[in-house]
């Protein structure tokens, strides 16, 4: 039996607990050895709920831990590039949560310095790892719907975030689009060339004047000739909603939303069941283990991580190409942004 | 009780059959007492078949009866604008076939000549019959969804048309969208002021060859500020695929396709259900029989018909403003066209 | 082209004017010459509203009338027995209305009349031309399921009858159950031996004063060793529910409810469906029609008809069976009623 | 913050092995110390897998363990009832796999153990704990279904037991439809007082020739009236089918199957989903959780246990009741069995 992998943990905010929680106990295969948190209380709380020997409010202690094979990167999206290349120069392994960063240069120099390094980088698009989707990409990757024509992505939160948060976010596009542009690559199994994005402000005027828009619809040509449509908004009252559909010249593919339960209730009204689940955090728990699983996976057995660096660019590149078709009302090559 | 509408039922194709089965048969409030083809077999076979006193191959006869009091255009494209003309002419009422023209010189002044002649009019844009779609027109007409901010549209047929249908049909935009337009317009009672249209030929070489498209995705912008989306593919291998989503500050609405039955069958192989019903034929029945009888019924109790000349041009202009915008790789405006 | 079936029907009541309906209607092979009931008032309305050329109060004038080959039994279950005797003297085929009676030496004569006539009979039990359950017998039939284990019935009225008509329907089983009982037969392709059943008053006290029970569950014993269970309620709030399931060594299949739209609407409560169709006339109008022109053809071609007499009589010995077997509460095998 | 509940398992078979998991990875409100089963191997395996501190081949060291708050007997069935005397004796808390014995003397004698030591018990009835059913619970308890009428399970094995393990199981409804029994009161909230069973040998001879039955519809009287009906088989070949459908005065409730994907793919041949998820391993994951995290709950906050010793009884007696009927071919009341 291999022993665990010996991780460290910078970032005990909501992601970064939720990833060290199953790295602690749902992942035999490793072992949290530290916390690291700028708010010293968050990562000592963190723990000593998950019985996690060293908390710090230093990334450096973790960075400087000879014990630790991987880092798993849940700080502020600021300072993720940063922090790629430092646990690259340390020579760990590294789990980058999305994005890298929204700069493409700085993605650029972090992707060289792991590249450099030879360590292994997975970045956290985890919604390839959630079993309806993932039973999606398998159908089409095995010829089931014969060649994709068309990809219908429906992503909707159940409400916006912040208004903090949206001003530092990238805005829709970088910030929540960004996973549907990973999903969309991921299940045609072809790149993106072009872009057209429309774009509004109908949820809240907060919102738009904050600099960003609430609710999209994106189309997006494939390099093999397939067209995709992405519809988002900010708000959708009855929860998250998260569908997906691929058709092709041999049938086609839906995913319907998860449940907390499958009760149907019929009364003089009419038949009712039950909303989504309501966000994230709820839909993709099993997504969030699968990943951190495959990652562990990856390091222990030394195979590709399932998600690379240039999956963590691209989808960068794809939201830039959105802003920039919605503030130009064109469609906009890939090509075009780098 | 008043005395039925009599009417003459021009064109002994397909869907004039139809009309003239639905008028014969499941319409009381309705007499076909003639119907006129250029083939007149085809007019004669109609008439013997449903009891109709005269079949003739001369649309004349039809506007030369003074009995008759309207006229259902069943006949091909290209000479609906003239006969809307000459029943206008003749102070006759018009049920015609959509569309009225590819030309809009020749759609306005078929409209001027309605207008002139007091008579009514009705475009056969059949699908605001549909149970389905009436119902999600009311709930979103009803406020149910609070303010519409998305529209989807998924509007797929089995198996494209002959190639020599393709070269006179107008193109997909003209002849399978322009419904999908249509149901746009009346489900977000809102006008749409931009198209983007991305277009491919996926499924039949010889549709390209033709100069046309089999495949695309539609993108609309709405006056009220709302965005829809229509994607469309000539070829569904698992039947006609006719869905509709509409979604708002307040709730989403979602209609999926009809089956022959709802017999669900599981085995070691997994669970299967009933293909959608295979085309329009199948898939609208009730829709043909709805529109005819609210036709009659606008003529006999003199009201408004439900789908007017206006109707019947905008999703003509659509579709011009959707080629034009797959040809110049651009967002164009309604108003760009006419 | 052969000439349509002249029939004449008995009963202008609510059955019999959606036959006559249909059979003007609907159906071209066949023709109605005369519509007669006892209230004349009925007869004549009947015969104006579809244009049938006789009315009359009399069913001699049916029965004496040379012209017709078929007669539609749609009067008062105590009279069924008797037209039916009268017209097999006449050499006219028959289709007549479940049941044919209650009293199985009534019901025996009659079909020894039959018999000996040498004419067509077909008894209304209308469900099995359901396109959901005769998919399902197709399915059964075709060994798609295997050999059969079980079968679950639910069906449920969306309220209960009358109490003048609760009194002479010959209670619930022999009215409501019935029907169940000929569907179990029906997709089972095996005849019952032995019956158990529970029942209730849950409904409404009043059922239960007039000395009938609105609520039961049913065992029935296959003779192929199979088991089935039918429950019953008087009164589903949500509406008509008639659903069905058949499981077997090979597989299973379940019939849902039909409802008028496929709109699912989504708020912040939940998600939302359209109740399934109201009452049986809304439910099984597809039904009705398709048994009326296969007893047209039957007579036409001179083919059985789908739904024999011993067809009518079983499920009146399966009615007996279940009210002894809940009044004595133990199984009763068919063979204790004759 | 309280100091987690210390147990020890008794049994490292499949069912303890996942008790044994859940408290030590998903329940932190649990420590396990010690885990005993006659094979030590596979008391030491599960250890070393769990990090558990103590493997033993003697129930004996648990017992005796004064650190040990609460026992888990995952043990075969015929040493349940004795672990639960010799726990109670030693002032321990029990959680007890279903059933306690297959004879209510002991049971009886096991229950009267527990009540002098003044110690908790609860049975592993981890149905009630399914997110599914439990809703329906909350929503029968509720009363939005106003008064129940009526009740149907269905509940099929995707494939039978080894000949072996029949021969000391109890026999179908003591070892499978027992969890039916136990549905049955806690969704209905009301007893059973009587008990129709029709079996069938269907599936395999063999299970047969070893004394028992393979498929069976049993009806249950309520004492409140209602009437409710389960239907089982050994083997159904899609997979694990746990249906539950209550229904009422106010309307109806309908559980479905839980599969392990939402992709449903359309092709020429038809609409295909996939099967339920395979068996209660996969199926009741959640519900094991959420038993055994309300159990130690109970022991920590001093409270109830959700499932008693009566609840552990009754579907004993409800079983023994079943195969009197079946026997019997007669309805049997719960009193007759004690």
């Amino acid at each position: 039996m291999t022993s665990p992998v010996r991780v460290g943990v910078i970032g005990a905010g909501r992601i970064g607990q939720v990833h060290a929680e199953h790295l602690s106990y749902r992942i035999p295969e490793a072992e949290v050895l530290a916390v690291a948190d700028v708010n010293k209380a968050a990562a000592v709380a963190c723990a000593e709920r998950l019985g996690i020997a060293t908390a710090s409010d230093d990334p450096r202690d973790i960075m400087g831990n000879p014990a630790i094979e991987a880092v798993i990167i849940c700080s502020s999206t600021d300072t993720h590039a940063r922090f790629v290349e430092e646990a690259a120069a340390a020579g760990k392994h590294i789990f980058c949560e999305k994005p890298i960063d929204h700069d493409l240069a700085k993605i650029d120099r972090a992707l060289a310095a792991v590249e450099r390094a030879g360590v292994k980088l997975q970045v956290g698009f985890n919604r390839r790892f959630d079993p309806n989707f993932a039973q999606v990409q398998q159908m089409v990757a095995g010829g089931q719907i014969g060649v994709p024509h068309l990809l219908r992505i429906t992503s909707r939160d159940p409400e916006p975030p912040p208004a903090e948060y949206v001003k530092v976010s990238g805005g829709m596009f970088l910030d929540m689009t960004i996973h549907d542009f990973d999903m969309a690559r991921y299940l045609m199994g072809s790149e993106v060339v072009e872009i057209f994005a429309a774009g509004a402000v109908l949820v809240d005027p907060a919102i738009g004047e904050a600099g960003d828009i609430d609710t999209a619809v994106v189309t997006l040509r494939f390099a093999n000739g397939a067209i995709g449509t992405i519809d988002n908004s900010r708000k959708a009252v009855y929860g998250y909603d998260q569908r997906v559909e691929v058709f092709g010249s041999g049938g086609g593919i839906v995913v319907g939303n998860n449940a907390p339960h499958t009760a149907v209730y019929s009364n003089s009204d009419g038949v009712h069941a039950a909303k989504p689940l309501y966000f994230f955090m709820q839909r993709y728990t099993d997504s969030f283990i699968n990943e951190m699983k495959q990652f562990i996976e990856a390091v222990q057995q030394d195979t590709p991580t399932p998600v690379t660096g240039i999956d963590g660019r691209i989808p960068v590149v794809m939201g830039m190409a959105a802003w920039k078709s919605y503030k130009e009302n064109r469609p906009v090559k890939l090509s075009e942004i780098g």
